[in-house]
């Protein structure tokens, strides 16, 4: 509050802290008062005192998010899909596949070359987000039926989009591990449903999400009740033109040491170039990711969507290779 | 392509565009050689030329909504709410209410408040998108109730957000428009069902989405077959701190030279600060804006949610009476 | 400080804030401990603070800047630049002219033509920041002999930027007001010198500079001894793509809440699209600005620069017709 | 140009760039005519196109900038500092030190210590931009002298920053590198003098600088005979608030395809956050990067700028060993 906020204006401001259950204390300095207000601010919309006389700024000192926060919970997450494929805890998982599953060919023969070098999940969307109403959708069912005969002959473990209430229980029955896109980030009524499923679940930080805002989406899922979440960047808007995205790898330090939850990387995505695919991808796990994400496709000129960005499975094989080494360096298994 | 490509490689792009049903022409510069793809290439990925050997950019020509076009549609669209409320067309619309309904004293009092004023349609959120899972999340069906009492006691038309597949059906029969909210702009399952339904949607532009992101979801929208679409600026995320979002006035006569469809602003959401909503209103008008969504609260100190840019009833008619003035000036018709 | 910070690391904090001078005092939460450093923080760097053991956040309660500051300074500052022509206090002032001086014809005609539409100053670049080295840099001497014979001419008052400390002096000399560029608005050098001429400066704001930057830029130039500075308005980068810039209008108000300096709007450099110069320039008058400066050229499409941009003399006109009208209605004398 | 396009309109565009020297090729599509502008586009504003009648967009197939392009100087460039500290064909140089040079025995004491952990360079201001007028503004040439003192007693070379055209020359007697700031990296008049020197550069990407303006900002140097250029990424402006900067590593593979010369990275400037420094350097080398300059001081907690960010001396060590191992797997030189 200014310094000559008049007693009454003080008094107001104590008394409104007091009617929602918390304690104050004041301590004056040479042009602010500061009204301290003490307790689980959290649930509380800071501008009720903003809009209150003679204050000047309201400043939060405690976060707004608690299942997702490392405070009450200080050892990592490990989320585990079964059979030794889990995020988390010193393992450096691979998610690798075509943008969106094309055929029932096209995905089998994928799965074997990224298995093959050294994925242990399989991507690749049924159910596509697309800006354009008339470019390709997706092959929506048909598409999960690929996946489940891809990894029944591979044994790779299936990582798909749900991009709506409507068909999140048919993809839950299919996935090994549910991704929630990018553009559904603040989907909270998503968000919501898809703590009520009992598969992990994949949250895509939103093209122009804070730290914050990704931790308080994924709080949505664990308030709801489902506690295997895996975040992953993907890459921010900003004005730059040589990349489609802007790459954020400090957000992988900085959400570790704010939550427990593992956050893997997604350099296909945030590039939209396959010349830079590989460079971020080394940069990810030199920064200390737990994962990534990437794409692969046996013929990115044929992709039905995303072609530029899409690695063929001998770029893909010999950036795994290189990603081996540099695990040891940084004490990851791959 | 790079001008020293060898000629297989040109003549390999050549094929690919034939194959896809295109004609194509060669110009040849200093250090590239352009070849023009021709046709209506709106439904083919770039992409796909981009992964060529020899090709170094590919430049879109043509733009890749046609219904939203003002190309095809020259005159401006009309969206008519009945009982002479219509967008578009030279009128300008407010737009008032607010943020959510929290009882059905408060909705009834401030829609008497705002039609005072000037204004012809009430807002008020009975589903509200909260980035916070403890924070209120709206009255739901109580609060379409609400403001269907509001509305025959005052005769406002209702606009009001729909946030989900299963929630649309039940807000699409109370509202007389519905609003689909910035972090659901690119929700295209819920952008394709609004389409279906017939009623006026208010689209709001997502907070880092390009003006050819949003013509496009308008174009999910009327592809679906409801052409009753208005656009809503309402700040995009940057850098500075002076304002929760920066209102991109520009983006009105952009979307004016683009589209048929008409175009809103929202100075509360944009700035998140009632000092400044106001001259963000007069700033809107005087850019071309067919109307404005703005939040009043009878007690702005005991709101819900977004307390801090709530103007008083009293704030907000002071506002309008001003409008009143700017639209004789700028040939609009409150 | 966290909750569970050992009582030596808060008597650390303390011990420091003292040995530079302050005053401390503690207020303890549920999960934090808050230590308030009283006095004039303004010249100590936060991070002393932040690197100590236990520190979880450093806030900043008060502002940097002092002399730039409405605290210390409530009335509007008018930056007069004598006949008449006086930014503040309720005029509009119309700044307009070529992007750059092109010939001495050119200028004189071109001044002839603004004056006549109601601009009081004339713009004009001889010296130009241009982003290659092989694009039109000015005329330099020349280009400010050109604007001195364009201002015996008219009588309109000369406005004209200085790029460097070797330059200035002549600038100076030439110029009723010396304009900073954007791109040098954090050149402290420039800055300084800048603070010790007899002229009033106008200075423009940084392309990504926050509100805090723009006023502590300012504030180098207060504290140089020159207090008869004009801020400018003129777009920011984003990611956007309908426009150059992003032109923030809510910047207006709040510099016009922090601070007592005028501030100005430039639509000309925001948009870099004379389509959207004129809506603009209507929305910056609504949004509270003390006046505008635009580029009008003869014949824009054989400017040597920005040509884009600019308006015709007849655009121009009209434009300034409505601006008065809109004027009227906002209490402002053009 | 629109497909309705008048022919005198088209013949117009063919007429103009005929007197400007270059050839046309016209080619019509379904909604537009392209007209191809073929010859040296580099030295014209294309805005003399867009403003002519029924011109839709211009597109630029040319990059703009020669002498820093690849493509007429295929191999690395190689910036050689002299006994044997050279940047780009394989090494990978780290340079470190304070922010800027405090007194003597700070700067010849972290001198010994990076030195011992493996740096060749050491940095420091002994001009400093800072934000705020009332900061430490560095210790001018006291500051320079202190740097060659250390340089005699360890043989690092020193890279410090140039603020002005008034200190560069005796910047550039000093030091072995001259560094151009971000701040500063638009500032033509101070980018052509650096070009006139016969010294290294390392010049810093502007904080919202798109990857052409960077690589033109360069190109001023080199169009002025100097063509040791060394740049830097050192993070971007952006909406999010979990570090200072956004580190934008992809354009250190981006940079490197369209440019011959080296490019480092500060991870210091950044961040803002010594916890993210180290993860962030790591992350530079896996992605390709030539180099980092990095913020180490004896005493963080007692530096008079940028304390937050500063590594302690065992902290680098600690980094630069793993940096080590990370240069193996990447086929560098430390």
């Amino acid at each position: 509050m200014r310094r000559d906020a008049p007693s009454e204006d003080v008094l107001r401001v104590q008394a409104i802290a007091k009617s929602l259950g918390f304690r104050t204390s004041n301590v004056s300095g040479l042009t602010k008062i500061a009204v301290a207000i003490i307790g689980d601010t959290s649930t509380v919309d800071s501008a009720v005192f903003k809009v209150l006389p003679s204050v000047d700024q309201v400043l939060l000192v405690t976060r707004p998010y608690s299942r997702t926060s490392r405070e009450g919970h200080p050892e990592d997450t490990l989320v585990d899909l079964g059979d030794g494929v889990a995020f988390g805890g010193g393992s450096f998982v691979i998610i690798a596949g075509p943008c969106a599953v094309e055929s029932r060919e096209q995905i089998i023969e994928v799965a074997h070359q990224v298995k093959d070098a050294g994925a242990k999940c399989l991507r690749g969307g049924a159910f596509k987000p697309r800006t354009s109403p008339y470019a390709f959708q997706g092959l929506g069912e048909k598409g999960l039926e690929y996946l489940d005969a891809a990894r029944k002959e591979t044994g790779l473990k299936v990582v798909t989009e749900a991009m709506d209430l409507e068909s999140l229980p048919m993809v839950a029955e299919y996935a090994d591990m549910v991704q929630v896109g990018s553009r559904n980030m603040q989907n909270y009524s998503l968000l919501t449903k898809v703590g009520s499923i009992n598969k992990p679940v994949l949250l895509k930080r939103g093209s122009s999400a804070t730290i914050t805002e990704l931790l308080m989406s994924a709080e949505y899922i664990l308030a709801s009740g489902n506690e295997r979440v895996v975040l992953c960047e993907r890459g921010v808007r900003n004005f730059s033109d040589h990349a489609r995205n802007l790459l954020d790898l400090s957000i992988v330090p900085a959400v570790q040491r704010l939550s427990h939850l593992p956050i893997i990387v997604d350099p296909s995505h945030a590039t939209g170039d396959m010349n830079l695919v590989a460079p971020m991808a080394y940069a990810a796990i030199a920064a200390g990711a737990d994962g990534l994400i990437v794409e692969v496709h046996p013929k990115p000129e044929l992709a039905k969507s995303d072609a530029a960005q899409a690695l063929k499975p001998d770029q893909f094989a010999v950036m795994v290779a290189k990603i081996r080494q540099l695990a040891k360096v940084m004490g990851k298994k791959v």
